[in-house]
């Protein structure tokens, strides 16, 4: 997508001879634009660790680069060996990223059955684009199959713009381009449709104020940031026509673990008769779950993520201050899940379905044929 | 209650001669507990308009010490005049503290009736004095009734931990003692119930992790602060037993306008069966409403309260940070109304009441007549 009016990926290979990657700096991300060059395993390791780059999609296509990386600077020998410490060591960088566990396994998968490194070097960095080239269909595909309920609810007002509340960041930055939640909305603004985005903060971390705003900011479309706390006020007062959030995991019944807090707006959402969609590859569906509240694990984080806060101070500098009294205890729990009943419907890449299992299957019956194995 | 082991009111007369007022200065809680003097109508109005002050009854109740500041401090030939003039200036100092102007225009009211001075300002402290004890009585009357909600739960759990949830600060920081959803939770734990509360951030001003959980450090009460968006995730795995929250202003039938995002909360209470209760006094019911969503008036603040934090730096100094980005604009809504549907009782200084027209009326049944002359 667009930053300072020039098309960007998340993540791409850029030096002439393919010795390096690049990145967008997410952590510095409103504040500050700037691109990170990766040239080696420890240089991907501590992307991910850092949160340089963030968002499921993102951190699995950076993991797979990085198994691509990794080869190029392993010695001749033992090379095999190497490569597989690198891989364990690329899968610690954030532990409960499933995503980039289940990437990383399936390209070295493949790896292993190369005997010839230069072979396996040009296996790696084909199979990183393919990777990264798939995750961006599958964004563009959300978008196109979401981008016609968003043209539905305009035309039922009549041309009025169409106000969308989303939380957390499921933007372009999570993927690689156009993003999963946001991925409808780019593609109704330049289909012409007026939308407005009703962006939550997303406390503890701030992900939608920092990051969601920044990628609409620079797409030019409207929106208007606000505390978490706003949404069910708004949805009371009919200023949101549509609420659409992305997913980090899903039960093949049709529950859905999102940043925490996405339930207490689904239910408000229902309370209101607003419908509510999850935009989601079906990648980050297990299938094998069908109870997401007892099934999927909900990760609590460190504290400091509530009791600081990093902005820019009156001086310009980016600055992180303490918010919260020393003697006060703080707890994190990083997701929460949305119980089906609460979703209106899954935006895939294959199309939308119900939040139920019969119609996620008939999107998707490979996978109840490989369950019934 | 409880500061530094001494206990404290949040306003008192503390001058040999009572030609002064002290305020515990809110504004730089809990990074300084600092005490400000406020000797006439001017100290008065910044004290409120700066929010040194603030929650509806203390406001109201320093108010009514501002005219009898601004009576000590007028020149014996026209006083009359001159105190309306201060009357109408400190009613201006929160414009949307109906409770203030209320409680002004009374004492007005009954000062009229004087033509001597001295006496007028005799009356005047009398006046105030009581209006404040009587603020006492009411919050310490919640915290019995509230009290016997807290023991039946603990009866239940066999004496385990009550959990309770609280949204903003509904403390006796917002009033004098005690405070009106905090007054349940203080009265049980000094009868030895084991509590905890979670204590909601409550974004945009933090009140609740701010001034909550820093009165509840002083008192001694095991508490935990989160994240706005954590409290579904809590109430879904039975982490809290019972939700317990203030009002801003009520209606008759029930519905309670409170800071923004309550309404979420009591919406995930009720998915969850977990007793949603809201502390107030009666003076805070508006018995001419009927319907909170239509009538209750939402007060849209400046964008600044979500677009910048106030901290304690690295270095140890408090210091205000931007945390948006500059381009994106931000609505800051203060409060929302939950629905009587969604509200388990109200605690009140007669009484507990489901959040009904005639519950409410047989608690306070001169209200009926008044309204049917």
């Amino acid at each position: 997508m667009i930053v300072n009016g020039k098309h960007y990926h998340t993540i791409w290979v850029d030096s002439e001879d393919n010795s390096s990657v690049k990145v967008i700096d997410q952590g510095r991300l409103p504040f500050e634009f700037r691109i990170e060059e990766l040239k080696c395993c420890e240089d991907v390791f501590q992307a991910i660790h850092r949160m340089t780059v963030r968002g499921a999609p993102l951190i699995g296509v950076t993991g797979v680069y990085g198994i691509y990386l990794s080869l190029l600077n392993i010695a001749m020998s033992d090379w095999k060996e190497e490569l597989l410490k690198c891989a364990d060591y690329l899968k610690s960088a954030r532990p409960t990223a499933v995503n980039l566990a289940k990437l990383i396994d399936e390209i070295m998968d493949r790896i292993s059955e190369f005997t010839i490194k230069d072979e396996a070097i040009k296996f790696a960095l084909a199979e990183a684009n393919r990777i990264k080239q798939r995750e961006i269909d599958w964004s563009e595909a959300i978008g196109n199959y979401g981008y016609k309920l968003i043209e539905t609810i305009s035309q039922n007002k009549k041309g009025d713009t169409v106000n969308i509340l989303t939380h957390c960041n499921a933007g372009w930055l999570a993927c690689i381009d156009w993003g999963t939640a946001t991925a409808p909305i780019y593609k109704a603004f330049r289909h012409g449709i007026l939308v407005h985005v009703w962006v939550d903060e997303t406390r503890p971390r701030n992900q939608g104020a920092r990051l969601t705003a920044w990628e609409l900011s620079q797409e030019g479309i409207p929106h208007t940031i606000i505390a978490d706390n706003t949404g069910g006020h708004l949805m009371q007062h009919g200023f949101v026509d549509l609420c659409l959030v992305g997913s980090d995991r899903s039960t093949a019944t049709g529950d859905v673990a999102n940043k925490i807090g996405t339930y207490l707006k689904a239910l408000s959402a229902a309370d209101n008769n607003i419908p509510f969609y999850v935009a989601l590859p079906s990648s980050s569906i297990d299938f094998s779950m069908t109870d997401g509240l007892r099934e999927i694990p909900i990760e609590n984080r460190g504290e400091e993520e509530v009791r600081w806060i990093e902005g820019i101070n009156t001086k310009g500098i980016i600055e992180s201050v303490k918010i919260i009294p020393d003697e006060s205890p703080v707890a994190n729990w990083a997701f929460d899940v949305t119980l089906a009943k609460y979703i209106t419907g899954l935006i895939t890449e294959r199309g939308i379905c119900k939040a139920d299992r019969e119609s996620i299957f008939t999107l998707f019956p490979e996978k109840k044929i490989k369950l019934s194995l």
